[in-house]
């Protein structure tokens, strides 16, 4: 990406192995996340340009000398940020939080929207998937790298437990995963906050109980009557931006929590006051999917969840600008790449 | 109080029993809160005045027909706000969003710093104390008003564990009572953050492993020295300004937790992305006393704990303007005052 609304798909010097806890990978699947887009909106012009994506499945075609855990020929997942799996972060299940680790696409790392990268750390980063190729559970298996992960993390931090009332703050890829997690994790009732029909749809299916289209002070409203004026246990806020933040902590019951997995855009949290006199817990951040892959892989294989079904556009390598495109149109939830 | 600034001794309309629920008390220990400053410094010029004070013990002189937990004779402990004990608030122990419940001193209710009140929603708000009216215990028995509670919240809120390390940002008499509290639930190390003197020898006494007297962007690094250069696992935020809460949030280590209950001073929480990245939990808010009192009294007639060391100046009820000018300059850490 060169600056907003610039992306180009050039040829780059052959990813190869560097240090020995490297492995070299081959894309087979990868995606455009909506955190993306905020780049794609806002990005200054850059001369050497950034390289993106963060979300991929791949083979490993070589390993160096001290990786034990994956081989040549592995199918593999790889979290959104790579980490090696033995610090004091790592070790609590923090792997975004790594000592020694770091996101793709940043200097002297490949990004995950091309047809290969290095993979450092792949002993902590990478997990084996025990599918093939083209298997049909791909497209699921390749939202463990984020999006699921990440919905997942916003039910955990805003304490979605059976029974309880939770709410969903963003209608995106990252906003329906929440709706499955909270399926999952058993909530009692799912209101999605969202407008577009198919978005809306595809929360249905995924558990979704109640939708509310309403935007602000009347989202807050209508809210209040769907929980019987007391607002929601648990807000999952998948979006990031002031008034998705004011909106979740105004829905939030008194001692209720909310889950914030949207990438902030502000300097500071809103609504300091209120969420204090109501006694909301504030919780979340980057999702650590490394984590949650080996809880969430069995649910994936089974077809307990179908967390995949947020694709709803495929495209090859040179489609991916114009994934970029409709993806910030909101003319599609989310694009897979296909290699 | 009629201002900033402007605390006055004056006769008002005797307190008398309104509703059945109520309880009808004479005080005998009141204090001043470190709350009680943010009008002593801010308020603007009223006309009718605000009646001050929400901590206090008093004994009971009569009650409403509905009122069967209290009795005349008995003496009574009330939290800082007054709750009815039976909604769904006050049920799951979160009594300052009692939906029938308010704030001493709100218009139609007394103040605490004054000879009598009356107590609404007497069998939900007062807790009968199984000790005599000049009990050496009484002063600690006093902070299960407000701030013994309220060290107490912050120290849950942030997640306070055996072997944890916990920092506690503010050495006012709520700080202080966070030190026991952390020390009470088993914290490992305890980093007190000031510079008073007196405080300081208090808060060692109390618990503290570790004082940090620098501030802003220098107490940060002093604090990650002592913590293996992570920070904090648990932070307690007991001033509630922004330079505080910048401090809080940049002392905790990764997958942390930040307990407010600092008022906020502010309408928005600062280091909105790097509690974010962080996966810092921000928690906390007004204490729900009420639901402490019983967890703490049986270590308090123990004499396990004892918050009753944070007063450090006795008044009489003519002396309050002077207690207050005294607090608000830091000459006393917190003021009793005796009837």
């Amino acid at each position: 990406m060169y600056g907003a609304g610039d992306v180009r798909v050039e040829t780059v010097p052959d990813a190869r192995l560097i240090e020995p806890t490297d492995a070299l990978l081959t894309i087979t699947r990868s995606c455009i996340c909506g955190s993306d887009l905020w780049p794609y909106r806002k990005m200054a012009p850059s001369e050497t340009g950034r390289r993106m994506g963060h979300e991929f499945i791949g083979v490993v075609q070589d390993v160096g000398r001290e990786v034990r855990t994956v081989k040549p020929g592995d199918l593999v997942v790889a979290p959104f940020v790579w980490s090696d799996g033995t610090c004091v972060f790592c070790r609590q299940g923090l792997q975004t939080s790594c000592l020694h680790g770091g996101g793709w696409g940043s200097p002297g790392v490949d990004g995950g929207q091309g047809e290969a990268v290095r993979a450092p750390q792949a002993d902590g980063t990478l997990v084996a998937l025990p599918v093939g190729r083209d298997d049909a559970l791909l497209s699921s298996l390749l939202t463990l790298s984020d999006v699921m992960g990440t919905g997942h993390h916003a039910a955990l931090a805003a304490r979605v437990r059976p029974g309880k009332i939770v709410a969903v703050v963003g209608d995106g890829a990252v906003g329906l995963c929440g709706v499955i997690a909270a399926t999952r994790l058993g909530a009692e009732q799912i209101i999605m906050l969202g407008r577009h029909a198919d978005r809306i749809a595809l929360a249905r299916d995924f558990g979704a109980t109640d939708v509310v289209s309403e935007r602000g002070a009347e989202a807050i409203e209508r809210v209040r009557e769907l929980t019987g004026g007391l607002g929601a246990h648990a807000v999952l806020e998948c979006v990031g931006v002031e008034q998705s933040t004011v909106t979740a902590l105004g829905i939030a019951r008194a001692g209720g929590a909310v889950g914030r997995v949207g990438l902030p855009q502000d300097e500071s949290i809103p609504a300091a006051r209120e969420s204090f006199f109501k006694n909301i817990t504030i919780a979340g951040g980057p999702a650590p999917a490394r984590a949650y892959i080996e809880e969430l892989l069995p649910d994936v294989l089974e077809g307990v969840i179908e967390p995949g079904r947020v694709f709803d556009r495929v495209t090859d390598l040179d489609g991916v600008p114009e994934g970029y495109r409709a993806m910030n149109a909101r003319e599609s939830i989310k694009v897979m790449i296909e290699f």
